[in-house]
């Protein structure tokens, strides 16, 4: 793709989006421009992030990274909470969820597996992916099934969220401190020591300064065209009979995640398949971990507190995905059957979502 | 045993089944009559198929073998469905997973590990059998909690079923695909370096045009008993209280496998462990990805579609199954106390669906 | 800690605890001297048991380590049982398990973890733990499943729960038969090359004759203190509006394993970190395989009998406990953030289950 390309698509339809929104346009082509909109403004929020955590040093650019990370996805949901959305908020956050451990996943496993026969990575970081993505799923189930046993009420689920959302946000700090100080090499990617060519690849094309501009601008622009993609989605929904459910938990989950999935699976395909476990394990493990929670003291501010109650089907739909999820990943080997696998899970929960 | 001994039982149980059953003998007599009939036939079609699979070259006898595995509970299952008996379908399905998983695999390990202290075999072999395994519960699951929790409609939940068994079909061509072209030495038994014996024990004993023969004789002789079999259930489990549950899961599974059960013992005993786990595993994987998929469709052409919904003590029953036997394979080693586990988790099943 | 402190406070509190028994002082002063007696005289019960075992020789010793090292608690339990306090049972052994397996664990790998960057253990023996564990968590899934669909009655729910805890007893027995005498050194602590240390650590101070003295006095004086605790626990609990499940769950658990607790962490700080997993794991096995099943039996001789059917979210806490730990302790290594990890989740069920 030529250089000069890429920008100028954002930019289109970053504008022709905003044109669209604010002018009352049809809401389909409304949907549609925002949509696309998203990928490119995410995709250039990603490289912003990126370019500063170069600049920034190993340990705060990798913090950086991992904040950012999902700040697409942060954003847009925050919108949602605002406006009391939260059926859609945890449709976004589960389809967030089952998409990277699924289908980013699946598709970079399936496509390394095809140019490589068993690609290997740091087993270390398989194990403990495995058992955080663990965590994540008790601290989702467990004030659910309260307070659907009715062993507690709905105003004390409210209490128990910001108390398990406070608790999972220090356990994800100290993970950062693990991973990025005190365990950094233990969890290093096996492959990395024929990486002479990678960091030419990484080297930032934005000085200092540009770059810090343009992490200030793209997270401006993503917090626009998430608000006018929000806008549209419940106009959009009912018009083509699809579930809020399916809507939140594929279609948006799938924008959201485009740049990640891109990333991942060019990564896979250089046998880099180690990196892309990384985006796709660490994105999921970070939306359960961080966004969550994050969301669930964004409503408390607001003044109208989200529980962390999942539906029955969200749960396990969630519960599904880390399960197949960790066992593939457990051994530290893949190949493309198993990237398979992971990819007819996430058909088999998007047809059976389709049909709510 | 004395080679044309078994040949000759076979007739005999085959002909005393054929006459109780057009006779209108006791209904007890019938049963425990086609029971026998069945064993027989069913050990006369897997040496059959064997022998076939063996003149057709590895990768067709492999394919061969993994499809005629289970032709006789097929054929039993078809029967069933063709007379609506859907809920008996579904407890011999149930059944023969856990049947597999537990008794078969328990008492092979639990025997091989009586004569030597630790068996070895591939460890990749177990990881993508664990993983395949968790892909067939999850098939199984989500149709069930999306009907139970009143997310989809019953007359949705068949058209849910007839898609999952389409996905899963593919899913299982392409692991035959995987298992037997692209990665075939990657799956190979580690144990099979001192198999010099090996070759002379797999010697056919009939010629190529002998064999296909007898494929199609046992075929249509499996079809007649299994029919005889079908018909003697209805009056003989409700003769003895029994339930449907009890009998379709258990006796009609045992029946249906006793085969495949001496079949893995001996090649535990003999230290071939890896064998014996690939038929036990292999075959439990063939009913869920294979045959249960192909009775919706068949129930489909019947003109009154089977969904994939299996009842809650049913899922419960191969889930534990399912987490039990791969948290015992995973490593690739077992020991006789393994063997009891699986021995122990079936005795507890056992009895709970008896007092049904 | 001076020699002759520690029986001084045993003799102590033991004193004290009985006159505000017999005296009728206020229930939380029963409640708090109560605790801390049986905080020591289980310690003390502990120490004779040790003892006893040395002079046993390693088999039997081994065996009334294992069959000893959870007295308190079953006594404790057996006092509860009699009285019918069902529930409270229950939930005590939810929270012994919970205990040993999230907190004791925790402790130990956080702990140790800090000392030493990553931590080694005999991973064969980590793989049979967590099959038992499995094995442990479907004898109680099963029945509770399969009463609370009415696939069974509760009448039948009591004879199945004996029939289960029988086949847990012999399950449990030859766990013993293999762990201590069939593969003994195959399940051997890694780390133990070298301990020429270690003998001397448990050389007894006691003479054999004192030795089982001690253990009958030791057994008699937690009965006394058992029996006193038990009294206290309905008047405190209500008098705090605390739920019964909290107390059992939580505070009766932490109390009867407060000397585990302690003797886990010790040996993970020094480096021995396999024999902290064989107290915390090999106790909550030992709790779920032979404590439960006993007291179901003991139920059943008082006249009464209890069934192994324990609430939703008592079984919830048992299978988020065993999952996590599973995870955690499957590959042999640990390090201090798999510590944080089962704190975590142990906070987060202690939370939800104080407010029920």
């Amino acid at each position: 793709m030529k250089k000069w390309l890429s920008p100028l698509l954002l930019i289109v339809f970053f504008v022709l989006s905003g044109i669209a929104h604010y002018a009352g346009w049809d809401s389909t082509i409304q949907f549609i421009l925002a949509a696309i909109a998203v990928i490119f403004v995410a995709g250039f929020l990603g490289k912003a992030t990126e370019s500063v955590s170069h600049y920034a040093g190993q340990r705060l650019g990798g913090f950086l990274n991992a904040t950012f990370g999902n700040a697409a996805e942060l954003i847009i949901a925050i919108f949602l909470v605002k406006e009391g959305l939260f059926d859609m908020v945890k449709a976004s956050l589960t389809g967030s969820i089952i998409g990277n451990l699924l289908l980013v996943l699946g598709l970079s496993i399936f496509a390394g597996g095809l140019k490589f026969k068993i690609q290997k990575f740091n087993v270390s970081l398989a194990g403990m992916n495995g058992s955080l993505m663990i965590v994540a799923v008790i601290s989702l189930f467990v004030p659910a099934v309260f307070l659907n046993t009715h062993a507690i009420t709905t105003s004390d689920s409210k209490l128990l969220s910001l108390i398990v959302a406070g608790i999972l946000i220090v356990a994800y700090v100290f993970w950062l401190v693990f991973s990025m100080i005190t365990h950094k090499d233990y969890l290093a990617d096996v492959t990395e020591d024929s990486d002479e060519e990678l960091p030419h690849e990484h080297e930032p094309e934005w000085s200092k300064g540009r770059s810090v501009l343009y992490l200030i601008v793209a997270t401006v622009m993503v917090a626009f065209v998430s608000e006018w993609l929000v806008g549209t989605l419940e106009t959009f929904t009912s018009k083509f009979g699809l579930s809020e459910l399916f809507v939140g938990a594929f279609l948006v989950a799938i924008i959201g995640n485009a740049a990640e999935h891109s990333a991942a699976v060019m990564l896979a395909m250089k046998n880099k398949i180690g990196a892309a476990v990384e985006i796709a394990v660490g994105s999921s493990l970070q939306i359960a971990l961080f966004v969550a929670p994050v969301l669930v003291f964004a409503s408390f501010f607001f003044g109208n507190t989200m529980n962390l109650v999942f539906t029955a089907i969200e749960l396990l739909a969630i519960g599904v995905s880390v399960f197949i999820a960790k066992s593939i990943i457990q051994d530290g080997k893949t190949n493309w059957y198993e990237g398979l696998m992971l990819i007819v899970v996430y058909v088999i929960l998007g047809v059976s979502f389709f049909m709510v």
